[in-house]
């Protein structure tokens, strides 16, 4: 009950839950809450429990004193400059460094037009700032990455799948979404993408269908944007081309060092065509002046210093035996009824349960059996994905992860007779963040 | 004129400034356009040019060798955990770290209720974010900072400014304003203060005010956002209370590591009441994942293993030293007519021109005599500031300082003797961003 003050008015008592401010929020501040999964995750992030949830890259097999020296040579050597605000646009000499990464798939790009972000996160932040009004439409592939739905969301888009299968987005998908939508007088901002080792989905676009997605784009004059943080971590040894190279004026192309170095230092970009490239920089600076000089100068240093291609080949070997390790025990444990995808790169596998299944309702008894996912829905704006789950194997070592899955079976076949049982589950009412913290493996 | 591709369809030449995506940005963007003073203040920077315009802390006079060994340290022996993601809301033990800071301005607060951001900048994006609908009004002083109120416009907030005089807001004039709008039946989202060596202004609110202003919002229901970037720079050795100490609930206060240690880490904060906590950490979340766990974590230290206290003294000592001489150049050479604050710490002295003369009129000439400084009209959501220009002395040395002064009086006195013969200038029209960028001294 709330308790009178001296002055006679009304207030709520110390500590209280109650949100005194609930009335006054901006209208895209209503979708902002967490939801009850969240809390799960915490749960999850015990060391008992095997998590296949998070997405954390495993940055141990990095040379940790090569890294630390990197550092220390950095602030004896340009401390001042390293210590100051930067430009919002970012540093100069690692745009350059951008471009020399970018040319590995096949991107020819002036470093004038590239913006540095803090983690591609927030390129997707400010396309997003820049581009969407409330109600405005994105296209985007089904299921998507959960980061860029729940910023297309805080800025009120409306978002409208395009169908995926083993080969990614299916061009035919596209072209009658945008028809239809165009027939009905709807204009579209953009088509968000990750065509390569697709988080969630695990699946790549093959290159026949790249510059059909391309030509249809460009004939509808929709912009793409490109989300390509896993590109270089392809299992198969080739590196695919990006949509950015064959379309310059027609692509922006999000690139980030989270995976081929570390997400600690917060480093990604956008490589953007120059009149973009220009509102980006302002929304920068409107967002938070500049990024950090340091953490900038010390991916520079590394780039410079270090032999980064070969990093991230130890990276695609580690990941390609932890993927051979979960492919190799889904095939060995799974019940019948179940299917997953096989990616060829990247940290995820795509898993589809038997009808009747809801992934949601799964979560709590994985967890007490002390193993976690992601369920799908959290991969849709419009409430598809229930039968689904992400699988990640990109933290747990392959012993782990054999017996995360083996856990994970047991709990989908001790359902399965249940439902056999009882009929089918009562499905989950979606709101809020269903996947966990960027900080829980 | 535009080629003709294989296609048959026209196309921009490579490399046009022609913008094809002009028909298709978000509404917030019309207004993201950088201004011809960008242009200039990039001339400013080069060295024969004394810069009275940038806000850079002057980090050399920080222990280098010592903030090198720390981050080696750090990557030796926190390695796995500073490169890699880290918590929406910002590390731990951190937040403790910043709670010990807030006591030293009489603020008890929980960690809990803290959120580490970008710079504090991010933080005034991201309150800005969760409140502000296109044309809810803020509250602010007037003159305000500048980058604020970019962020304000970016959220397509109508501002509206308070009075100021040399003890800082005047109450009177928000208590009338809030009544004007309250009998309006316009609803205010918050009031944005910065009480301590203002920003541009150079004045601090006095204690008494301090009172009055927390009184008047708490009856009006206002909330309040305290920006607090220099309170710990007082050159009279005494450190103001915050407004956020006497009244949790009601304020948000933002604060920052850029000017007590090196804005290159870009980590500042927000503290909040807990429902809007809540909402900060969803929107940082959207906005970039998570911050830098390396720079937090390099924070956490120097404030952990390096006598912090002391190097603030020190900060404090070399800036009044530079406000001195700026204030003593001012009062010798500036042509009567002029007058200007008198900061009791901070970095910013803000100066009034004679009747009849424009600030961005005199800054090319200025430029042109090798001195810089930022035209008041920035500062002004509504077209106020065309007489004021913000004085800078906390980059330049001493020295340097006096000569800067010395140019800009010529520059003001011929100016004026031109006046006299020709007649009043005519005002240059505003558009875009007329502030240097974060990088420039």
């Amino acid at each position: 009950m709330p308790q009178e003050s001296d002055h006679g008015q009304a207030i709520a008592p110390q500590g209280s839950r109650i949100d005194a401010y609930v009335d006054r929020y901006a209208a895209r501040a209503t979708g902002m809450v967490a939801s009850e999964v969240r809390a799960l995750f915490a749960v999850a992030s015990r060391p008992e429990v095997v998590s296949l949830a998070g997405g954390m890259p495993y940055v141990t097999a990095l040379p940790l004193d090569v890294v630390g020296e990197l550092v220390a040579d950095l602030v004896a050597r340009r401390g001042p400059v390293a210590l100051q605000y930067g430009s919002g646009q970012g540093d100069p000499h690692l745009r350059e460094q951008i471009c020399e990464v970018m040319r590995l798939e096949g991107i020819e790009a002036n470093s004038n037009d590239v913006v540095v972000t803090v983690g591609s996160q927030q390129a997707l932040d400010l396309i997003t700032r820049v581009f969407i009004d409330p109600g405005d439409v994105i296209l985007a592939e089904g299921p998507s990455y959960v980061g860029a739905l729940g910023t297309f969301s805080a800025y009120q888009a409306r978002v409208i799948h395009i169908a995926m299968d083993d080969e990614g987005m299916i061009p035919e998908s596209l072209a009658q979404t945008i028809y239809a939508l165009k027939t009905a007088g709807t204009r579209i901002k953009f088509l968000y993408t990750i065509p390569n080792f697709h988080n969630p989905a695990g699946v790549t676009l093959n290159t026949t269908r790249r510059q059909q997605i391309l030509e249809i784009c460009q004939r509808a004059d929709v912009l793409i944007v490109e989300d390509n943080p896993y590109g270089l971590l392809g299992f198969e040894g080739t590196t695919m081309r990006a949509l950015r190279a064959d379309c310059p004026d027609g692509v922006v192309y999000l690139g980030s060092f989270s995976k081929t170095l570390a997400p600690g230092f917060r480093v990604g970009w956008a490589l953007a065509p120059h009149a973009i490239r220009d509102k980006l920089v302002l929304a920068m600076e409107s967002a938070v002046l500049s990024h950090s000089t340091f953490t900038q100068l010390a991916v520079g240093q590394y780039l410079t210093t270090q032999p980064w291609r070969q990093q991230i080949k130890t990276f695609r070997e580690l990941y390609c035996e932890r993927r051979d390790a979960m492919l190799g025990a889904l095939e060995a444990m799974m019940p019948a009824g179940c299917s997953w995808t096989r990616p060829a790169g990247g940290f995820f596998v795509w898993a589809t349960l038997p009808e009747g299944l809801d992934a949601k309702v799964l979560l709590p008894r994985a967890v007490a059996e002390r193993v976690a996912f992601v369920p799908g829905a959290g991969f849709y704006a419009d409430g598809g994905g229930a039968r689904n789950m992400r699988l990640s194997y990109c933290y747990p070592e392959p012993e782990r992860i054999r017996e995360g899955v083996r856990r994970l079976a047991g709990v989908i076949e001790q359902e399965m007779q249940t439902r056999e049982t009882f009929g089918p589950d009562a499905p989950i009412e979606r709101g809020g963040v269903d996947t966990p913290g960027p900080d829980l493996a």
